[in-house]
């Protein structure tokens, strides 16, 4: 692609600007307070498509957040790419553990980014993403080198499970009619060993409340006497792992995907240091289902982690009370093959029959998705792989991710099409965690690369 | 006692407007936001008390809250009562389960108290049944009918187990010289079953910290490769218990003071209805210890409760994080004979050594104390057993108590005196819980009936 290299370097302030003055938004989603915010962010988007040089830019109202479409169409027989991505963030806290605040975006150089790494919450997942496309078609339209057409939708719920979407998508089939989908909003193994994720795992998130005695109880007048919702509930969270770390919940492994002997021995190959990993999170072991490398464990095993627990005096100093109520926020990581709404139906029973007596159990679901994978002999997968040849001089690694993107499984089935996952990010980046960030190297080489994108799949299309 | 009745009923309406006064002040010691309304307190006690007829009131500084000291001496030979109280109060959260605003105290009739009961936290624990004291004072003061030497100590610092307290009363033995030790700071059974409290528990409270990675991670990324420490949590507090319910702390049973089967007969004459108890939670069964029944469970056996418990995501929606800490706070009741530092130990012991490799842990002890037993043929019993016969037209039952006072057994140590536990309050007015309450005919049956114990102690004492 003519230019690319110099558009990019004069141009480098200027797109790192305007990705800070997105990233100074606080689109979370999850929290009702900031509601103002995640419109004023789909606004921003609005704009800036339109000047990427789309014929036309709108808000799609929703019953939730708004979707934001922009579109070019240069010819009609050339094929079309509709690239995904979110413009809403998780939450920032505990914001105690930030060494900036979160959404006052600041460059800091760390070990993995010497050159530098934007720090703000949406960094990397997703604004810090998703923008390089915005940009990749700002350099293609004004330099004539647009090589097909191109459609842009951006949502504002995928951290709270993308409730509206699907709605959307089915309602809008002819205007999101498209050849591949592209996503950026995933990592890659390290910045010397470029990789595109393949798989995606599926997800089911649940909450529990266990209630036992109608209010708080004195724990010296009751305490033994009465069942205590908190300690029931570590009982039959700590139940829900047997001694292997194997899931007990009855039915749950029955339509895992297992993996060949030569496939997981693929797999292996990958890069991976299980001492820098155990030496970055400070940990003394990793820890997981027996029988599987952390790898395996993270990306072609399905998991059971709780996300958040309360229940009783959280205050500070002491108070002797039986808590009338616990709760806890549970996620479920599937793997392909998994149904998301099957799981969470036997997650439901399953919590529901170990309940002892003396309590009562109420189980919610949040929201969920299936899991995904891209076949690498797909032409999106070889322009995908042409792309980073070109520009990292390497050819990248397939990798499932553990990560979900539950909809894209949802886009194969309504939009009959693949998508591609080209993820820009490091593992290290911290997404969903306190200091966030996204290394300028891989915000200007995600720019660099999606071109070259266009352009192979526009050719292996003919 | 000449007027008692009339004085009473004369002066009723101004009893019940001082105690409000009280409780409106929100002295909540585990909050250091409240510190200021905690000293406030403290000072209206030193004027009721002198208002009540003391030759002299102090505020006595600690090391934490002040203790307010008062006392009226009439004549060196006759006998002492030291009265203690506590004019701190718990912490009031879950705030949106009290149907009238904790510091604003009101009367509302309920099933047990049908002449009405005030609704306030501090109501019964402590402000109330403390306050019975000083107007049961002024009353003997008044009237010229006080028998004996009388002293107060009411602390404020019960709440958050008396820190300070301790210290005090080492150094200030010839002050806190007395023959009796009096405290109205539990229950009785019922309004028609009036009850001594001979047998309190002992306590120890701890808090633990799990700590697994050294940030927040990412739950599709991490998930199911790394020890999560809510999981961890759950796993941990669950294996306290075995499937008996019985504690697996290693050397937990081993000084626990076994009752006799004569003993255990004589407390299961005490009336209890099953089914009314569950009514009463809401709960349709009761739990606990195998081989007990639930009013020797929550007495003569220890116990292990999570008083709290938090950590990952507790917000609004989902988040999809791996917490790096998880937190709780947990209490264990004792039975006489079990040392408190030495249970403490024991746990604290336990729990860092069933920690699993990629996670630290730390507990830290926050405060406690030991068990107590009244022997029921001390003088001090009698005269209280013959003040109920008096007031209550009823033999009090003498009761084992699950709550703790942990410086009852201070006391003893340290001023070799017994103490006798009048309470007037009832296990359904919700201490320690939303809509804390205290029965009208409750607080003025314990001012009628504590002149009668002053009467026959110093006849006893003869």
């Amino acid at each position: 692609m003519k230019q690319l290299q110099s558009y990019i370097s004069e141009h480098k302030d200027r797109f790192l600007n305007e990705l800070f003055d997105l990233l100074k938004i606080p689109s979370i989603s999850a929290d009702s307070a900031y509601k103002n915010d995640v419109l004023k962010t789909a606004q921003a988007i609005k704009i800036s498509l339109e000047k990427a040089g789309c014929d036309r830019a709108e808000i799609c109202e929703t019953d939730g957040y708004p979707i934001v479409y922009g579109e070019k169409t240069i010819d009609k027989n050339l094929p079309t790419i509709l690239v995904y991505g979110h413009y809403d963030v998780q939450p920032p806290d505990p914001l105690d553990l930030w060494t900036s605040p979160p959404f006052e975006p600041v460059i800091k150089k760390t070990e993995k980014h010497p050159d530098g790494a934007i720090f703000a919450r949406g960094a990397c997942d997703d604004k810090g993403q998703m923008y390089m496309h915005v940009k990749a078609m700002e350099f293609m339209t004004s330099t004539n080198q647009l090589p097909c057409n191109v459609k842009f939708m951006i949502e504002g719920e995928e951290e709270v499970g993308s409730a509206n979407l699907a709605t959307f998508v089915k309602n809008n089939q002819e205007k999101l009619k498209n050849d591949v989908i592209l996503i950026s909003d995933t990592g890659m193994i390290a910045n010397d060993v470029p990789s595109i994720t393949t798989g995606l795992r599926g997800l089911s998130y649940v909450e529990v409340e266990v209630t036992g005695p109608n209010r708080d109880l004195h724990s010296g007048l009751y305490g033994g006497a009465v069942a205590n919702p908190i300690n029931v509930l570590t009982k039959m969270i700590a139940s829900l792992h047997d001694k292997n770390n194997h899931i007990t919940i009855p039915g749950f492994y029955d339509k895992v995907e297992n993996l060949s002997k030569e496939e997981r021995a693929e797999m292996a190959k990958a890069p991976f240091n299980l001492e820098n990993y155990k030496k970055a999170l400070d940990i003394d072991a990793v820890y997981g289902e027996v029988g599987y490398t952390t790898n395996e464990r993270n990306s072609i095993r399905p998991t059971l982690d709780v996300n958040g627990i309360w229940g009783g005096y959280i205050g500070e100093g002491a108070k002797t009370v039986i808590a009338s109520k616990a709760y806890a926020k549970i996620s479920m990581r599937l793997v392909p093959h998994q149904d998301w709404i099957e799981i969470t139906e036997l997650f439901k029973n399953h919590f529901e029959r170990i309940a002892p007596k003396g309590v009562k159990v109420k189980v919610t679901p949040h929201h969920g998705g299936q899991g995904y994978v891209t076949p690498i002999n797909s032409i999106g997968y070889q322009a995908a792989s042409k792309a980073y040849q070109n520009t990292f001089g390497k050819t990248p690694i397939p990798q499932r991710s553990g990560g979900s993107i539950p909809i894209v499984a949802l886009f194969e089935q309504e939009l009959k099409s693949k998508t591609i996952l080209m993820g820009f990010g490091l593992d290290s980046d911290a997404i969903h965690s306190p200091n966030e960030h996204f290394g300028i190297w891989n915000y200007l080489k995600g720019i660099e690369t999606i071109p070259y994108f266009y352009k192979y799949f526009t050719e292996l299309s003919k």
